[in-house]
């Protein structure tokens, strides 16, 4: 039907006569002329329709945009003054001898390059949303990496297979989407979370390397930048040491950066501990494109009169740090209380501060409500160990750890960009040695800070029973300019062990048999030393991208209230489907149709 | 942990020191030395541990089938006569240095080279049942099988995009599973069928090809050989003409079969009209391995005494039919009494026959009940017709076009493996030309043979209104070996071609927009000319593999009851998870936990 993309024409076509199909981008009439920018997925070109071809004349007339033409010309130059050397066509323009229409377009709701548009009507009306040049170019960036990355997984002998997607429901970590089973009265399939269990299975069956681009569900409210169903990259691997797996896997990033966009990460990734980052950065997934680490003072505060500090200091749990801002004393006193309030979001009580006027005038160069309140030499080691400068302000945190990782945490973010500290480079790291259990305060029982099959590291087996807080395990994060993109671990392999994460989980051998059995049973029938990793594909299409939200690199989302605008899902089902399911709605307001 | 695979050794490691890590196939004591064939997924090595060196002895005594083993030793030839050349370790063996047991197993409920298991034990124990070689080899060629198709659609512009499984409930065709929105009282999301209207937007969006290896859903009573969820090689492009894209498909099916198992497809497939594959093989998709065809007699027996094929053949829709079966006249009263009951099963009253003992006697050298009701002109024209020969036999349909299709059709398959007819070579085809609608008898409506939105042919639009029974379609099917493997068509790409079709089908405007409506409002905003096809991943592996059923080709199939017997799922729910989803069971003796 055509001999070229739109946008693939330039000056090596000249004199040539081309056959397009396309989109009519925008009309222009000049001079007694028509232009049409009619455009394809490879870009757009200049179509000329001169008065001189009657016919022609009179069907370009009739065009408005985003009409579907079918056009045959002869490529020329553009006319000195009209070149656009920013385009792939810049150079030329096609002159038309013939054209079809072949299909006429409605006035669309929005045009193609409109910016800015409300998220409700481009998801409306998605299927024009999609046409737009950036949507285009961020979903065949999507194609692009998942191409990238089976090519790698492949080289490598990963095997791609398919793990159910109607499976079983296990009510642990979030809540699962059902699917009520009609065969089978009053039993429900449940969508993965992941498919954990069945790649786990397939190292058992001795597949040795298994990999999968596959949908994910978690039926959780959606936070900004959440779905119903994402995708994962999916890995799993045996035979080989915690430090082989993240080897391979960065490997793939690093592969896929270059590919995909152009970009060499570093090589090797650097490692934090768990413990580290909490320590230095408040959070387990540290964006070290900002340069602001914290400084420990818990020791310090011990016996300062200061009663907010020292109450914490010699506390369990307690922490008192800094935060010291790079001339930082340029803020105002609104900026100061603009962060109070920030911070208090994340639960501190307050933001006690040191503005750094000079470090030659001692306690005079110095300007704080706090100053009295603490010793001059405790005040000395302060300025010494987060190591301010003249014009530095240097923040506080004082309250139960978690609470200054949080708070402190996400000032360190947030001060980053406010203050355009974020460097350009791309800075990616791992996260290892992570606790195997955090305490759940609610439930009063530990949790499995990963998922209950993460084994733990060498020589903690024994702490699952006597300290399961201190027991460290073999999990690992890969994150990325402050973004988890990835994260795995090395499993149990053993079933004596598995057993002994359940007691530390307060699992019953009952429970766990009714939910893992069938994990726990291919345990006992050999299987390999093995660990995985998955990634999250849309978040990292979306940082390539550039976009803040996921739902610019998937084609069809949903919606926060998990909707979708332009088919009208979820949407009322006839009362005879839900009599097959053998369920009925609650609400006797039935929307049933 | 290792160095190389187990099943990857031959005499080119020659006095090196390996590391092998894999599952014990087999443990054979023999003179006092033990032998052990080591598995992993590339194959099998023998180790030999000798009793000299006593403490790798003493592990190797304890050793039973499946458990998992590191060992390290040096590769030597094996002893003269124990050289087994059929497969790829088999010049040599690893005399063991050390062994280290990484896990004990179980002794498994079956051996890794059992055959004839029952289907349920190996799905209960699918963890083992995928470690025997004829899995493992299955799901290997099937990641294979994907990486060609990948490849090959990569290569020609295609770009993979996901479509969603949480959509939109379209109760057309076959039952849709559903999924209880928690967000959305009383609504539901469905799982796709197929991406049919996800991929024709992406075309509106004007992404020109797309392809997408996808998980699809129907809820129907399983057949031998059908799944709840199964896999579609799903494919759309614009601005193509039908046989432009017939001519792309094959081109990747060549590919594929020549790239995953070694076998060259004809070039080009040849094509039947659906009209011609009724007429001569009573089937839309024909076996064209067996040399068997129909032929005609209707005309024939316009006046014959013979009234059950006079009646036929003289009513509107009936249709009279020979099928010669060479060499028929061997079979035997039994043989042709065990055929009549089968063709019975496809609604035939009967199965006249006539036997050629010799074409040289005239009517004596025929036999067969009906001869006397049958002019002689009429027995020549027929033996003439079919091209009998002296051995022959001459099997009669007669009854309505449907059931002589369905029975004759059927008869001829089956006849042609029991007599051993069935070619080895592949004999793929493509049917075309088949009609828009058939009418159905039960809901007194005419109903779309493909899918609603399959393009009319060229000039057939207006007996949409007319005589919607004559109106052709431009959809096509891949067939292959009788089996039909892809099936796809041009769509409508005009919204009043598209409403036409919907009138033909005594759907209204109402129902229209209810269902369809974001594709009906696409297709009025620039919808380029489009079609595609989609292909049954699972079927047509499974044919490549050479078994019988695509649950072989599945990692983690379901029963016919649409069970998992591995995880027990669908499974009982708990009520809380129930009320989240604001319904209930309907039976109250509630299987909810």
């Amino acid at each position: 039907m055509r001999t070229n993309y739109c946008g693939a024409i330039n000056t090596h076509y000249l004199n040539q006569t081309v056959i397009l199909c396309g989109w009519v981008h925008r009309r222009r009439d000049h001079g007694g002329v028509i232009f049409i920018d009619l455009r394809d997925r490879e870009g757009i070109v200049q179509i000329v329709c001169d008065p001189e071809n009657a016919a022609t004349f009179h069907v370009a007339e009739k065009i408005r945009n985003e009409y579907v033409l079918k056009i045959t010309g002869v490529v020329r130059h553009r006319p000195e003054g009209t070149v656009n050397l920013t385009i792939h066509t810049g150079e030329i323009e096609v002159l038309v001898n013939s054209i079809e229409i072949l299909n006429p377009s409605l006035t669309p709701p929005f045009q193609m390059d409109e910016e800015n548009l409300s998220e409700a009507i481009r998801l409306e009306h998605r299927y024009l949303d999609l046409r737009r040049p950036a949507m285009q170019k961020n979903l065949r960036l999507r194609h692009k990496v998942t191409m990238a990355v089976r090519s790698y997984l492949d080289q490598q002998g990963f095997i791609d297979v398919e793990t159910p997607i109607l499976t079983k429901s296990t009510p642990e970590g979030a809540r699962d989407y059902l699917v009520p089973s009609r065969v089978n009265d009053g039993h429900f399939f449940a969508l993965p979370q992941s498919p954990q269990l069945f790649k786990q299975l397939l190292m058992v069956s001795g597949f040795d390397r298994y990999y999968q681009i596959t949908r994910c569900f978690r039926d959780e409210d959606l936070r900004a930048d959440r779905q119903p169903e994402f995708t994962q990259i999916d890995i799993e691997t045996s035979f080989l040491s915690e430090n082989e797996i993240m080897a391979l896997m960065e490997e793939m990033i690093r592969n896929l950066f270059r590919d995909a966009i152009g970009i060499d990460l570093p090589a090797p990734f650097p490692r934090l501990s768990h413990e580290e980052a909490m320590f230095k950065y408040g959070s387990d997934k540290p964006d070290l494109r900002i340069p602001l680490a914290f400084t420990e003072l818990t020791d310090l505060m011990q016996d300062v009169p200061f009663q907010v500090f020292r109450d914490v200091a010699q506390k369990q749990g307690g922490r008192v740090a800094a935060l010291c801002v790079p001339k930082g004393g340029e803020l105002s006193r609104k900026e100061i209380d603009d962060y109070t309030h920030f911070v208090a979001i994340y639960g501190a009580k307050g933001l006690a501060y040191i503005k750094i006027n000079s470090l030659e005038k001692g306690m005079e160069g110095l300007q704080s409500p706090i100053l009295k309140f603490l010793p001059e030499n405790v005040i000395k080691a302060i300025i010494e160990r987060t190591g301010a400068q003249a014009g530095d302000l240097i923040f506080f945190g004082a309250d139960k750890a978690k609470v200054v990782n949080d708070a402190l945490g996400a000032l360190r973010v947030k001060i980053g960009h406010d203050r355009k500290l974020v460097s350009s480079e791309w800075k990616p790291l791992w996260v290892v040695d992570f606790p195997m259990f955090e305490w759940d305060d609610e439930d009063n029982r530990w949790k499995a800070l990963h998922h209950p099959f993460t084994s733990p590291a060498e020589g903690h087996e024994d702490l699952l029973a006597t300290d399961p807080g201190k027991a460290l395990s073999k999990a690992y994060d890969m994150v990325l300019n402050g973004v988890e993109i990835g994260g795995g671990s090395v499993r149990i392999h053993r079933q004596e062990v598995q057993t002994k994460v359940f007691q530390a989980l307060n699992i019953s051998d009952e429970e766990a048999n009714e939910k893992f059995g069938f994990l726990l049973n291919a345990l006992q029938y050999g299987a390999p030393p093995h660990g995985g990793i998955a990634f999250g594909l849309d978040r990292i299409v979306a940082m390539m991208s550039g976009t803040d939200s996921i739902r610019d690199v998937i084609a069809f989302p949903k919606t926060q209230r998990a909707q979708c605008l332009l088919t009208q899902a979820p949407s009322a089902v006839e009362e005879k489907q839900l009599r097959e399911l053998h369920i009925r709605l609650r609400n006797s307001g039935a929307i049933a149709t």
